[in-house]
């Protein structure tokens, strides 16, 4: 032995990965892209959930289809067995009259591009009109009162920040109007809660999302309300008095089976530690849940297929779960930690893809306190491996559904893909496949695989 | 003075910067960040450009109405001069007939969806007909020789490679066809050359380009299909032999004027050192030009809109150069640096946008071998300041209209967006508003005018 050392040595050392491997890997994590991206069926699969299940929203007849499909397309891959996970969720479901209107003093009605929220109750079934109180968050509500606040429709218009670099952080600073807004205007006397949508896009598009009910209060009805509108709803009521009109018939069904989807290909090693890659397999019922999240979905089937492609046997038992009911109710994620707490299973780690299929730009990681450090220590080896790919670690959140996984003490990743153009389609009628990016989304894929790849060979210790 | 310092101090101290400019410059690009994001001009003022002033090829009355709405949209910015500075092109004019069709042995037509190639001539008055050759490469061409060639249309069909993480690379790696792929093809007695598409879709729209003739040789007709159409064309030849009948009526018009615009806001301190930011004016005769390049147009721009706003008064004369003729001659861009060397102008620096307005990931930076790594040393310290927003710097080209300017020995320097979607719209007739993401030509925007105000604070030594 010498001591004139490469740097690739160096780093090896430092890095406490052989020479040998850091070659091996930078060539495995090349197949893995070229495979993605030259041979990718994520966009074909990602193209099939949505044109034949769209709007598949968790207990409805289009969820069942798309949990065949995928069920389905899992086992066309060698070496995968495909399983459903039996969950149960709460199957709220849209009337199929949603009619809100402003009315001039004129006499006139404008109709607004409405849809009522997630889990909201319909109006009386001759609709509802009361003038409109506008503020600009829960707080206003309160200290108006209920002087202010009874028998109106209370209208949410804080818009998202555009200033925010990432979306995210814009939509974590408005959107707890859509959730409790309704319940906050119920305890003051409203009659009905209006939402401005949740995108700093001005359009025409409403678009949904869950609203959560306190269930000591009163209910009343909860609808959004697209950005153009809210903003000439507001511009009317700095001239006068505005009353609105709001008909609607969403309704809750009870609970209706909804499983999760499983693709399963056994360690060879180790198969008691668990890596699961995935993303929910349910939407809202409008649009098709393209980015949100059948990506996710498409993505974790894909991770399955590349390594199969490549004929890469894991040392660890790789799942890709396509979670139920994470748009409203988090069944699937909360019913597999359960399950797999009651086999006393062990998670090593769980990546989750449900910020779009756009650019990929890197993963956040987070994991219990007590081996956190360890773990991102641990990772950030591999982060010279991934940079070429435009890739960067970070902490931070992962993912809804793997959430509840915490509690094993694996480490939980999000996928975080490019955020600028996420919020364009959210739960609205325009999140659907031609929105998608066909190379965005294969990049995603292949950098998922990546880390998987070098979570299976390593460990995390 | 005390020993003890805070890591800011440290850093500051190390990258020659005081703290408290550090802390400043923090602030000063949070601030421009929030002009383009909360009260852009950039996505508006480009959607004035594609809708009104759409296929802008040099030389066209489209081109002077452009020239003439940029010019009028520069003077609206106070403290802003703004200009045209002379400039002719050769104006090549696509024609009002293009007729590819391939004939099948059955005696039926099938159209080709396809494009004439800039600057080709067209085809005899009632077309040409002839036998079609499939090649992968100018050399195939030469090695194939005269006996197979003669009297054949050639067509070139080598894809590029989607395995390649930037699409930029893959289209270096292909595009040598479109340009060169006719002479080569008339030097062994071809009648004419059909060129794939620059693209890694599968789609029906053909992406025009400029070709390039070689002036001792014979010029025959370069016309561009869809790769969908090309995919089929392989798949027949495959089968047997195809003729294919194509029939235009492109040609050159001649020099015509197509200024270059300019708005210049004169330095406080030292006017005498030149900063430029653009992009060009020109795009090709199909589709909006949104893209490619009125998004730089229109950054460039907002750059100047941006720091009048913030009432930020350069110490450096800072120029929006939106160049004339990029696509077919270059002609803005040598004039710019010919009239520039001839009143021993000096930049110290130039930013050019010319890779679509998508999310910016970083900039590329180039200079004269003799003072390039001064200057990339100096650059490099203000990375951390822009890092928090996603960007990062590298060593590589800037952009085309700028490198006539490579000798006055300033620093030139590419804006770099993320590429995946850049070649779905690339030279074709999707190349529209439409495809542009608001946020993310307006991210593109405060990117470029915070590398601008670090520049010209700091200089460059």
């Amino acid at each position: 032995m010498t001591l004139r050392f490469s740097l690739l040595t160096f780093i090896s050392i430092l890095f406490g990965v052989s020479a040998y491997s850091q070659d091996e890997d930078v060539h495995m994590i090349r197949k893995i892209h070229d495979q993605a991206l030259a041979h990718g069926k994520v966009y074909p699969w990602l193209s099939g959930l949505c044109l034949n299940h769209g709007g598949r929203i968790a207990g409805s007849p289009a969820y069942m289809g798309a949990a065949n499909y995928t069920k389905d397309l899992l086992a066309t891959i060698p070496g995968v067995k495909s399983y459903h996970q039996a969950c149960e969720a709460s199957y709220w479901m849209r009337g199929d009259k949603e009619v809100v209107e402003l009315m001039t003093n004129d006499g006139k009605k404008i109709k607004l591009n409405a849809l009522s929220l997630g889990n909201s109750i319909a109006t009386p079934s001759d609709g509802l009109m009361a003038e409109v109180i506008e503020v600009q968050s829960l707080d206003e509500v309160e200290s108006l009162g209920r002087e202010k606040i009874q028998g109106k429709i209370v209208f949410y218009n804080r818009p998202m920040d555009p200033t925010k670099i990432r979306t995210f952080s814009a939509y974590g600073g408005a959107v707890d109007q859509r959730v409790y807004g309704a319940s906050k205007a119920a305890e003051y006397g409203a009659v009905a809660a209006l939402v401005r949508s949740m995108t700093t896009n001005l359009d025409d598009f409403p678009h949904t999302g869950v609203l959560v009910y306190k269930d000591t209060l009163s209910k009343i009805p909860g609808i959004a309300i697209s950005t153009n509108d809210a903003e000439m709803l507001s511009a009317r009521l700095k001239e006068g008095n505005v009353k609105v009109y709001a008909k609607t018939n969403c309704r809750k069904i009870g609970l209706r089976p909804a499983p999760t989807v499983i693709g399963e290909i056994k360690g060879t090693e180790f198969p008691e530690e668990i890596i699961v890659v995935g993303g929910h397999l349910d939407s809202w019922d409008v649009g098709q849940g393209a980015h949100d999240d059948g990506a996710g979905c498409a993505q974790a089937m894909e991770v399955l297929r590349i390594f199969q492609a490549m004929d890469y046997k894991p040392k660890r038992t790789i799942r890709a779960v396509l979670f139920s009911n994470e748009e409203n109710g988090l069944a699937g994620g909360r019913t597999y930690a359960e399950v797999s707490n009651s086999k006393k299973e062990f998670h090593l780690a769980a990546l989750e893809s449900d910020s779009g299929g756009f650019s990929p730009r890197g993963f956040s990681f987070e994991a219990d306190t007590s081996v956190f450090k360890q773990y991102y220590r641990h990772v950030s080896q591999w982060l010279p491996l991934l940079e070429s790919y435009g890739l960067i670690f970070e902490m931070g959140g992962s993912g809804a559904d793997i959430s509840p996984l915490k509690s094993q003490k694996g480490l939980l990743i999000g996928l975080r893909p490019d955020s600028q153009r996420y919020f364009d389609y959210h739960h609205t009628s325009t999140d659907t496949i031609d929105k998608v990016n066909k190379r965005e989304l294969e990049l995603g894929a292949a950098a998922m695989a990546s880390l998987i790849y070098l979570i299976d060979k390593y460990g995390l210790k």
